[in-house]
């Protein structure tokens, strides 16, 4: 085959893709806030909400975000976006891990107190993004009440994008969200023997 | 069940998953950078991508991009970044899609080009991260070399972490990657009929 005619071939199979891509792209009519799901058991569901939070508010909008469990440590995304949005709404648990703190009692109050902050963000239509870090967890412990979580996500603005990671999401949050990624573990370095490191994992 | 012996409980229970996960984190003890491939055809690949990478610029260290086929369009991620470190080193393709450009030979120059930005990334030791965005589909469409770009990862600094995105990872890129997540559709809004939208979709 002379590169004529592969150039020509190649246009030929780009064309029909083109055309298949522009018939699904005109099906796809709706514009509105979404409900995004980050689950699964593999590096990268905080990271994804983190960088979709920037790539909203690096077009001028604004975003809240509450990080349940974490926030022990610092983290090096929120330390990066204060620096440009010292008063974007935030709040972090401040527990950590469930098995460090050893007292449910604590964590359920935290949890509360945490769902205040998540709660005044999903009834704020200044907010076109909402991301709520690790919520799966406070509803398969139990530390929240399942249907005063969907109920308020529901309700949110109509423009209002919300993001929730974290393992195992429950069934019911699943059912009623627009885009579901679940990020399976296929290799994990911590695995091989590689620490926790500053800049990759916090 | 009295609250107290359910405490007790909880807390007996969290001692031991305590002691399991110290276990695990005392074995983890080598420090360096890895080679982490974020693939599949789910949403959040680039996302987390960047999320990471402010994650580690935001602790002060210094990372490069490079994004493959993206470009043609203003990412709102870029955009962000870029007024805090408006010297981040940062090429884009900009041809868009193959099926939009129907130029292969014009699509090749310009991988290449990207190319020059991204080895150039992956000899500095000044850079703690590096993040290669759809470089998969580079290696999937044979517009580069799959050894050249294997050679210029395995020989990067031993403390640069790389990120590449994309679908169908090529297995070799698999192969010496420490951390290999694969993010699985479970659903996207597209399909649904919601349109891409700013800030949630670039």
């Amino acid at each position: 085959m002379t590169e004529e005619n592969s150039q020509d071939k190649h246009q030929q199979k780009m064309q029909k893709i083109q055309s298949t891509v522009a018939k699904r792209v005109d099906k796809a009519t709706e514009e509105r806030g979404i409900l995004i799901v980050m689950t699964g058991n593999g590096k990268g569901k905080t990271c994804a909400g983190f960088g979709n939070i920037i790539r909203c508010i690096g077009h001028g909008f604004n975003a809240g975000v509450v990080q349940f469990i974490k926030g022990t440590w610092e983290a090096g995304e929120v330390k990066f976006i204060q620096q440009v949005r010292p008063d974007m709404p935030y709040h972090a648990m401040k527990t950590g891990f469930t098995w460090d703190t050893q007292d449910k009692t604590a964590d359920i109050a935290a949890a509360e107190a945490a769902w205040v902050h998540a709660k005044a963000m999903l009834a704020n239509p200044d907010l076109q993004m909402v991301l709520l870090d690790e919520l799966t967890y406070m509803l398969s412990y139990q530390y929240l009440d399942l249907d005063e979580v969907l109920s308020a996500i529901r309700n949110r603005p109509v423009d209002q994008t919300v993001i929730v990671t974290g393992r195992s999401a429950h069934k019911e949050l699943v059912a009623i969200a627009d885009t579901v990624s679940e990020v399976r573990e296929e290799k994990h370095a911590f695995r091989s023997g590689i620490k926790a490191q500053i800049g990759i994992d916090w």
